[in-house]
């Protein structure tokens, strides 16, 4: 496949590092488009995107691949309203952090010889916009591949090429009520459980107070309100039963530590530990 | 004071990066002693210490400075052990992570002449022993500093230069009280936080669906079960509030969720940004 056209829809941090890191990628030309216009034309300057586009629909017309870079909602109205000007033999990714709606209402709404391949990068920050964009965000990092049941081989190899190029570390393939599952446990459980411990704090602390426990545990409660109000509630029905398995944890060391059960505590310290060991050879 | 001797009581991962930190300190001579007879000898070995002391006894004898750098278990022992020893004018330290009882018992028991003052370094790692012990362990870090009422200012000016001189950050000045009631939230709090996050694991996930999220959050959930074991229990007073707050905070998570209230959720998110923001101003 020769490329010509790679559109990006959505420059924030993860569309804007994703245009820095495909400089060079099989000669392509890089379209970008954000509805900010300050955005559009810095990412333009800075050379992240070769053609600043106008519109949305000048962005994808004549477009190989589109990429939408935006939270669920915006995407998901950015890729209905894109479907008229997709031409055959396109590939249209998306990035969202929640799978299963958003695939859905893409396959009901296809277009014939239009090839649908859902992606999540295990990559982020606690900052966000393009200012922030950075070449090197993808690197190493994980990438769930969503695929439809009928997908075309060849745009698969196409997709992990890109991938390739951007320095993505291991690609893993997941139906989206799979990837919505594991998403779950991974990342939205790890930002609710951050966030929480910064619902109340004592002010007698100060930073003196603090080591890495208290940086690692708290980086990201710096949260995008707006985006993870969308991904939180989009995967409520898999978040919340990570959410109650984890809060009885809690209360089973709360328990444990009102009736001052050293020997209970101490197994479930080391359990812990057992069980990161086998997540971090999985 | 023309400094003469310093014994380091416990060479594991804070005493041994303690000893490497104090080269070159006041023309020291540094006595290390630590029950594991290999450990000793390896830190005599790495010229951590000039002196592998035989017993506890000799360690302390005759020396102008003891840290004592065990559990708090250990180290009230060592204290206690030690105190005979002691000669007049001896400053004696430790670094226990929970200060309200060993403070106590310290204050109960020390010989006329012998001045002490607890620290606690903001400081650590999720590996322990001497194996893992670093010269820079202590640069930048917040160190807190309890105090009996009636101190010797030049002990305090002593253990200041000290501090500075293994590169410390900022010191505060806490009550045993107010430290146990501020660490059981910026660093008890966190490692519950971070062990109940690996408790239980969907167990189709692989390293390839993880982020910076789960990687910052569980860091600490690899942790020293015998050692927190004390920690926890010995700081539960003050820890079970902080726990129950978390538990409550996430509950109250939980229940918007259930009721997908996004506006709960959005400024539930908008709060920990707030917080967190101000506590890194604090």
């Amino acid at each position: 496949m020769v490329l010509k056209r790679i559109a990006i829809i959505g420059l924030g941090l993860m569309g804007g590092s994703l245009a820095y890191a495909l400089r060079g990628f099989a000669s392509c030309v890089i379209i970008g488009y954000d509805t900010n216009e300050g955005t559009l034309q810095q990412a333009k300057a800075n050379g992240a995107i070769d053609t600043a586009a106008e519109s949305l629909m000048d962005a994808v017309t004549g477009a190989d691949v589109v990429l939408f870079c935006s939270s669920p909602s915006t995407t998901i109205l950015n890729v209905l309203k894109s479907m008229p000007y997709l031409k055959s033999g396109c590939i249209i990714s998306e990035i969202c952090g929640v799978k299963k709606d958003i695939f859905a209402t893409i396959m009901e709404n296809l277009p014939e010889g239009v090839e649908y391949i859902g992606l999540h990068p295990m990559a982020g920050k606690e900052v966000g916009g393009f200012i922030n964009a950075d070449a090197s965000l993808y690197q190493n990092a994980g990438f769930i591949m969503v695929l439809p049941e009928k997908h075309n081989a060849d745009a698969v190899t196409f997709m992990k090429a890109l991938l390739a190029h951007i320095g993505a570390g291991r690609v893993v393939y997941n139906t989206p009520r799979e990837h919505d599952d594991i998403i779950a446990y991974t990342s939205d459980l790890m930002h609710v459980a951050a966030v929480a411990l910064c619902a109340s704090y004592p002010h007698s602390m100060t930073m003196a107070h603090t080591a890495g426990s208290f940086r690692d545990c708290t980086r990201i409660a710096t949260i995008d309100a707006d985006l993870w109000t969308e991904l939180f509630t989009e995967n409520a029905e898999s978040v919340l039963p990570h959410l109650r398995q984890y809060i009885d944890n809690l209360q089973g060391f709360e328990k444990a530590l009102l009736r001052d059960d050293k020997t209970f505590i101490h197994a479930f310290l080391r359990k812990a530990t057992e069980n990161k060991q086998a997540m971090l050879n999985k």
